[in-house]
């Protein structure tokens, strides 16, 4: 068996609990590669990937690991663990159930973002949250959405999310998006601070494609997860499609989503 | 051929334009039956479904002939189409292709709604809108809301919507939902005027059960896609699922879903 | 000294601290009249008034009392107690203070709603929360909404709140409208459930006056303060402004307004 | 008399058209001092102000000469206008009311916002639409609001808004805030994109003080009317009260603001 141990490398506690995990798999005859996230992805076979860190972790292993239909497990060492299945003080008594491969997997459906400049592709990325299109200045945005072909009437504002069910929880919440069940495969579109007030979240089919482009030059950016971050001008357009994969979540014990975010909230 | 042509008995217009309808089709060899609303759905097999009349004859028709997996087509006479495909001053043109049966057919997920008096079934209706649970008079209901076991915390307010992505248009909209995509299979749950202020819409899996009882006696209705009401008390339970058969609605010509509730909402 | 004791006569305990309290306040030379809301508000003059129950039996004083200029003091015997200054254990403490006449008093807009038939004013209502304009069918309102002669356009939905600053954290704050501060006079007029989506909470000037009728006739009612019901048809027009007095509410300490909602809200 | 006129040195036509009228006013034997906005505000006493352009220019006027109690005319240039009273080829007609002066004046409340570094001031403003706090990167803010002293539960988020009502129906109606009379003295405190999701937009009583800092280290800035922008730190806060003077805006014309709103709304 081949593991790949992802941590993050800003935080201290993540690096040694990686090393001293890999000391303990390896006694078990588990082969152990350790990401911190400093170079390129491991590019072997693995069997199974082990994010240790909160949900920003998750999110880096996603993008880097998701689209390659192998078993993650989230393990929290974080405050928020909304991607995490268990802690990491639980990780000792579930070892031998990951060993044994003695879990379920949850597929979560992840966006495949493709920014162009005229027709020649920029930039590829998969994620598991969100596309952002944001003004970069106190300027508001004027820009298209596209749904499959079919034209919006144009918006104004601060700009747009385009998120997975998975991501409706994090910025598009924030937004005044709705809480999307991330057993459903599914775009939340919720704009950010619509200066046209009748634009309302929708709901829409991942069999469709979203695409996006400016209206007039504007200082622009597009973040992806809220971790990378590009400038976005007139010339640009991005287009977003379900990723051909979903991300594997491991389950060892169950986490019933409605029941948790709906606590979580009302314990803000 | 054998057609139901169903009309509204409460606009004559409908009344008339059937029986003209229904004497061009018969001098086609066409078999015409003619539903009002009236008596009991038509319990025949049949070819084919054309519903004359607005979104509210179009509500009842999915109602009555919904889960029988024959075509309907919406031909508008009323001020609110959505529902509707053509308007009925195009239904000449578009005659042949119906009797060529030259259409395609868009499959719209309608609701299976199970009302219980203590263990014991009271009704079951199956509709293409909404589940609506509300306060009959200016008190609010405290209510529970589970989703597939699956407990949320207490909700309080006027009441709550469970939409279909059709659905999600009408009143869901209203009371704050988002805009679903009607290709899209999912329920839409909407609070109404919730006195618990973090309860948000929420977009659930359509493989889900969601079920609804009051928390205390109070004078409360539930109402299915604006037409039907029916008293609900604290001994009553009501069970949402998916219906086993999508409604499936023809489409004569395309009629672009985002383009077309944009527009309107923009110029409402 | 002569003091009025309001309690709730659907509530035993309530009744019950009126004649202790009242028993106590006569072995110190106070006159109290008792006002469990059955018989007419006491007519005579008095010098204070002290409500024993929760906002609930502090909204019917105030629409028995609040024009009157006399001191209120809202003892909390409730579960929700915004209204409330102090709770009923903390009664005996305060007791001198009352008798001394040592606090400061907080002046609360109120509402004065006259509902019309025609030309000719059916009844008048002094009211310290709010006027709610309601369906009370499935079926959504039509309705016009004027403020100061300005002619807005059309609503449609299940109905309208014109709330005070005190009003705006009961219903208004569950149909979408923002938080107000007491210590400022405003209308908060807020859509219930508002078809038309792109009208908004207004807050609108305490000068102003708000008038609302029926565009269709339609099953409708208005309620006040969520305690008195009256149906409301095509022919009448309620019409708000402010009361030509304020309800003057009694503080024997303090109570930071928007610490004490803002806490509450989080931990709702 | 003697007159300011504001124009827009970035729009070449209200230049033009400043000097045109200028020379109008020269030979009807009044003084005329022209800002460009380039140079310091003009530092003597003048009787009226005429601000040719879009709000934009209005809001720099209000800025530049909003706390001297001379009257400001609006002649709108640009596609917004709401601050504007008259249009531009409407002016020729109003010029002999202007110079008898018969218009009347509506008094709009301005906010002072002061910034403070630690304990010593760093600069101070006055504005008339809104204050804007808000992350200048991907990542949200944790800040803390007082009012008055009244401590309120941590936010996080985007940012926050700090809106005369004046101001309401600009920033702070994208963000969710309500329509408020300009006619009320008022601050509209809107959250933008509030990861704490009970978070509501609040309205507040002129006579508060309001008090922004953040509570841990972030790229934030202030931004003020969209048109000024300064960074924001840990070490700074903000202070933001009623200005001591309101702006006084010429009504040649009258403009029923809930009407002209709405109607804008509907038809966006």
């Amino acid at each position: 068996m081949k593991i790949i141990l992802v941590n993050n490398r800003f935080k201290e506690n993540t690096e040694k609990k990686a090393q001293e995990i890999a000391g303990q798999l390896s006694a078990l005859n588990v082969e152990v590669i350790i990401d911190n996230g400093l170079d390129e992805p491991y590019a072997g076979t693995v069997d199974f990937i082990m994010v240790l860190g909160g949900d920003g972790t998750m999110l880096r292993a996603a993008r880097r690991y998701g689209q390659r239909a192998i078993p993650v497990l989230g393990v929290n060492m974080g405050t928020v663990g909304f991607l995490s299945n268990i802690e990491i003080n639980e990780l000792a008594e579930y070892l031998p159930l990951i060993l044994r491969e003695e879990y379920s997997l949850e597929a979560r459906m992840m966006l495949e973002v493709a920014v162009f400049q005229q027709q020649s592709l920029l930039t590829r990325v998969f994620c598991l949250n969100e596309l952002l299109l944001r003004s970069n200045s106190p300027r508001m945005l004027s820009f298209a959405l596209e749904i499959s072909g079919q034209k919006l009437e144009p918006y104004r504002g601060d700009g747009l999310i385009v998120s997975t069910t998975t991501g409706s929880t994090a910025y598009s919440l924030s937004a005044g998006g709705p809480i999307a069940d991330p057993q459903l495969d599914a775009f939340i579109v919720t704009p950010v601070a619509s200066h046209i007030i009748n634009k309302r979240p929708l709901v829409v089919s991942p069999e469709r494609e979203i695409s996006l482009h400016l209206l007039e030059e504007r200082e622009a950016i597009i973040g992806i997860d809220g971790q990378i971050k590009m400038d976005f001008g007139a010339e640009n357009r991005v287009l977003i499609k379900r990723a051909p994969h979903p991300l594997l979540m491991v389950n060892l014990k169950a986490k019933p989503f409605f029941t948790s975010i709906d606590r979580s909230l009302q314990r803000q």
